[in-house]
């Protein structure tokens, strides 16, 4: 009973003979297997299980299945009110983690908001308006547990970067906020719209080497912005790259550096980043990197209020409105040429927010073992950003920096947004005036410490090490924001993603088999150097689907290969290849591009005198190579359950001689 | 000696259970192989080796190795001008096959010119010029045999179309014929550049159904065009629609059909169809379908001058300009608002005045067994086209129907269209002013008999039944075309191409294999229903690179799988799945976000407890998986040679049962 299996592999061997035409004499019989056809799927069938793999993967109705009425219809509430679902559950263990996790990103956020708005070119409290309605949608509807929803800093820069473009935030103010209120209900629908038509795939074709890069890009070009707030200057470029700020910064003397204003931010940046670094060294410690930005603040606001440093040039925020969100739908641009560029700019700032947090939901769902629904979320984010743009809000998503705190601080549900929103608006209603002598430096510099983490340089060397042309895209979209804009970083991205895809369709693997001594095993030849090739027979290996971008580079680079082989024969003393055995387990599917390439092939090695068998074809493959009655063509008999029994049957001396 | 494989079958199947941490005992040794992972190659090495076979798959230098300077000079002349290599065995016997066949074909480009120039809004003496300069260049530089080079019905249909969407061809007549010649221009400038980047797989991502459904929505529109010749009619909508024309043709009463008109055309287009019934259905007489179009033009001109039949209302050509053509460099714009639209107009005719060449060019050379170029071909088919604009031709490329009826009449090599273009130089010096009286309508029959070829109905239902997807592009293509315009069609062509690639990447297949009993065979279960689960064990294939498009599909459909798995073991006395095996054979690749994905993957099985395992991974993931350090994670004796292999190490109970 050790290997049981051995006696019958014999069995096999045999039996596989079976559908072959060439010599063989006595074989025994069983169990012989053809290689399998399924029944043909009726069309209707065969399109709805095709459309559901491709967008309902997750199969979201199957929970509703056998149940009563009462019940689908709760498990619906469910479905687009998470909510109700895990609330059911919720206890006061819970809300303790959540009112930690949420005073602590409610300190974080409040002096981040304030800079993150600078970014997008607004007043401050629309930063801080920003962190009080979405969180309260989110939390209503969003199903991560751990993410933490307010203003970030790439995509501030990103609206700001296209907004001012189209319309002068400083000369035309009112009408800047306008469009961004009109981006933001944009891109609230965009995002909802590619959640409910279940395009929330779309976003992988961003890939993660080129939102490395990107991010990177985005977080250098930020902290270069802040430098106009670090050094006090008083002309800053309206550009983004780098040249145009070194000119800014180094540019006609005297720089106009302030003193004051660059000793208070450098200071504070040094404890900002020491508290960083002590909180990512010691994990107990991390609260000291969350308390450590509005702790800054206070302190730097008291030192101004007490030295008069506003008088020496140090430039402060002066004036933050009073008061929760003012309404903002009538703001809302639904005609005219304005129209059209917000659709735009929404859309593209839209989706950017949507990948981040994709991203960051996965990141942390991951982590703690739970499912995110991608489509669902994009429904959520989507949601929170139409109320918002109706409510003084401008684009929100998931923040990286403060979902880490979030994670860390122990937050249990989307709670912790909640009490975050209620901090905020507790700080619109009493305090901000408080922030009036809130150096700008300061903001600089939490901005500054807060990207930094942006810039993940490890996973820029993992990508250099595992994927060359990855690191293509990585660096091209690095380099693209920081040399020219964020805009063209992002399309540098797109398109180097892109160039990969339309690689991968048309210039498919392909590989020469051949056989391990002493096994029925056939791989391939470069990765097993003892591989032996069969005398007499070429057996190719086509690793990709068969479809109309590479049917025909397919077909040539197989008989490039014949061609070598028959050269070979006429050189060196090698049998002539009389056998092109094709290993097609991989070949998924073929479409009429490639059958046609199929019976080419077919043809031209009629010409040669060679003949063409097929190893494992799949189910989609059998059933249309029958369809296009090609099947009749090559002949069934030359279609083998695998190469080796292909190699038996058309060359057993050869597989004797092995 | 029966079947000396199968010693050495039990030898390699205990040898194959080396890595494996399992409760094996005594294991006897050789042949044991490990899953290869081959020696790193040197970056530039590897970089080079991928664009070496994304732009030079063929290998064009191979020629010129080891060879003197003069014989690669001489290789190089031959390369670009392939007329050095056919040229040096010429001899009569060929030549008298060019001859005949030179003949027949121009015989049916004159009138056939004559009116595909009308469809492009031209005077028709510029459809002859395109027939006589453009043949001589690519008699010189093609490496087609078989290709007859002119204007042809759908290149001169949308040149048409999309030049006069720019500039009114009738008030501002010198205007277009600028703009027609600066598109043909840069049509030829893009073909050039297209092969000389050895860009030319690009024009493989027009899917074969793709251009069916287009060629087949041009021939309808070409022929609904000519209704216009064909009843006689004064005025006529500029639009190509079908239900615009057909507004126009039943229009308000009186409908403005000439009777007489519509009787010549009608004699003629059916004495036409049936020449080209009897020529398809018997081979011999297939001069008759060839001959035929020339006879009806001088028969009919004949009945016109004799009857006077202008006088009652038949349109007649009345002028076409006698001499052969004049320059027409000093008419292309380099320069002003017209350079941009002739850029757009001729670059995307180029590309369909390409497809179609291309497409001529392998289909004919697959038939008498050589090799086209595309590459090398694109450059002939520029240049002809750059020097063409320069003397008075609009877009030429190779004609379907002219081009198979120079194969047929026994044409050997490009000198058939040398010929051509002789007769075509004769015809202009010497005869145009005979055309005088030749009805419009017998031109409109000649060309509704020459399109309706290129409805291949039978293409069509091939494709229905292959394959829905590329029915749904080429009925997508053909709707289009007829409903809307050519350029919609082929927008929407282009566009359910990218459709179809995209889900190509981001939905590939996976499936569950099973054992099929009595040999070391896993299969999948959907194909081979044999196939039966191996007990406590989930095996799955991916058949795709694992790339960023689709890295989360595939960690989530396994994981998927493994819930559904889970659920029958808690329903049905099944045990509970402890290993998840992924047969890896298809994976040609993995990129950063595929190792994210296979990482997270890990991680989640552990939390199941799941133990996971690779079957055969291929060079490039094996390169990948260590330097991504995946490796150590998974554990090296968690990889496989093969499924069976894991199936004995993980699970060698069931490997007992089966």
């Amino acid at each position: 009973m050790g290997y049981p299996i051995f006696d019958k592999v014999e069995i096999w061997k045999e039996g596989d003979i079976m559908h072959c035409d060439s010599q063989q004499k006595n074989h025994k019989s069983p169990p012989s297997y053809k290689v399998g056809c399924p029944p043909r799927k009726k069309f209707l069938r065969e399109f709805a299980e095709a459309f559901k793999e491709t967008f309902f993967p997750d199969d979201p109705l199957r929970p509703y299945k056998d149940q009563t009425r009462t019940r689908k219809f709760m498990l619906g509430l469910q479905f687009f009110f998470p909510i109700f679902d895990w609330g059911r559950d919720y206890n006061l263990q819970k809300f303790r983690g959540d009112l930690i996790a949420g005073l602590t990103i409610a300190s974080l956020c409040i002096p981040q908001d304030i800079g993150y708005a600078k970014l997008a070119n607004l007043d401050p409290q629309y930063g801080l308006y920003s962190s009080f309605v979405p969180p309260l949608i989110y939390a209503i509807m969003g199903s991560s547990r751990d993410i933490a929803i307010g203003p970030v800093a790439v995509v501030s820069l990103l609206l700001g970067s296209l907004l001012q473009d189209e319309v002068d935030p400083i000369n035309n103010k009112e009408e800047y906020l306008r469009l961004a209120f009109t981006a933001t209900f944009f891109a609230g629908i965009t995002q909802a719209l590619l959640g409910f038509l279940r395009l929330g795939f779309l976003i992988d074709f961003l890939s993660h080497a080129a939102i490395v890069g990107f991010m990177a890009g985005a977080a250098i070009t930020i902290g270069l912005q802040q430098l106009k707030g670090f050094l006090g200057l008083q002309r800053f470029t309206k550009s983004t790259d780098i040249i145009s700020v070194m000119k800014s910064v180094f540019g006609p003397f005297p720089h106009g550096w302030n003193w004051p204003t660059i000793l208070i931010g450098a200071i504070f940046l040094f404890f900002l980043l020491v508290a960083k670094h002590i909180g990512k060294k010691n994990k107990k410690l991390f609260w000291l990197s969350a308390i450590a930005p509005l702790f800054s603040v206070i302190l730097a606001t008291l030192i101004v209020f007490v030295t008069h440093a506003d008088n020496h040039g140090v430039q402060i925020v002066k004036h933050i409105k009073k008061g929760i969100n003012p309404p903002s739908f009538n703001q809302i641009y639904f005609s005219g040429k304005q129209l059209g560029k917000a659709v735009k700019i929404g859309s593209i700032a839209g989706i950017i927010a949507l990948t981040e947090a994709v991203a960051i939901g996965r990141t942390f769902a991951g982590m703690k073992g739970y499912q995110v629904d991608g489509n669902k979320e994009m429904v959520a984010l989507g949601a929170m950003n139409v109320v918002g743009s109706m409510t003084s809000c401008y684009i929100t998503t998931g923040s990286f920096s403060r979902s880490a705190v979030n994670y860390m601080s122990g937050c249990q549900t989307p709670v912790s947004n909640l009490i975050m929103s209620m901090v905020v608006f507790f700080t619109l209603l009493l305090i901000t005036p408080l922030f009036k002598y809130t150096p700008n430096a300061i903001l600089s510099s939490i901005i500054i410490s807060a990207v930094i983490g942006l810039i993940d340089y490890e996973a820029a060397f993992l990508i250099w090490k595992v994927d060359k042309f990855d690191f293509i895209a990585c660096m091209g979209a690095f380099l693209g924001v920081v040399f020219a804009s964020v805009e063209m970083g992002l399309l540098i991205a797109v398109l180097i993603s892109f160039a990969k895809i339309l690689l991968q369709v048309t210039r498919p693997r392909t590989a020469i088999l051949g056989n391990l001594p002493g096994t029925p095993i056939y791989r391939n030849i470069e990765q097993y150097p003892d591989g032996k090739k069969v005398p007499g027979a070429l057996i190719v290996r086509v690793d990709s689907a068969i479809y109309f971008t590479n049917s025909n580079y397919i077909k040539e680079r197989i008989l490039r290969w014949l061609t070598d082989e028959d050269e070979k024969h006429k050189t060196e003393d090698i049998p002539r290849i009389q056998y092109l055995i094709v290993e097609m387990s991989s070949v998924t599917d073929i479409d009429t591009s490639g059958i046609h390439a199929l019976e080419e092939l077919f043809k031209s090695l009629q010409k040669r005198e060679v003949q063409l068998a097929l190893a494992n074809p799949g189910p989609v493959v059998m059933e249309k190579l029958q369809a296009s009655e090609l099947m009749g063509t090559i002949g069934n008999d030359k279609i083998f359950l695998s190469v080796g029994a292909a190699v038996m049957a058309c060359v057993p001396k050869a597989t004797g001689d092995v």
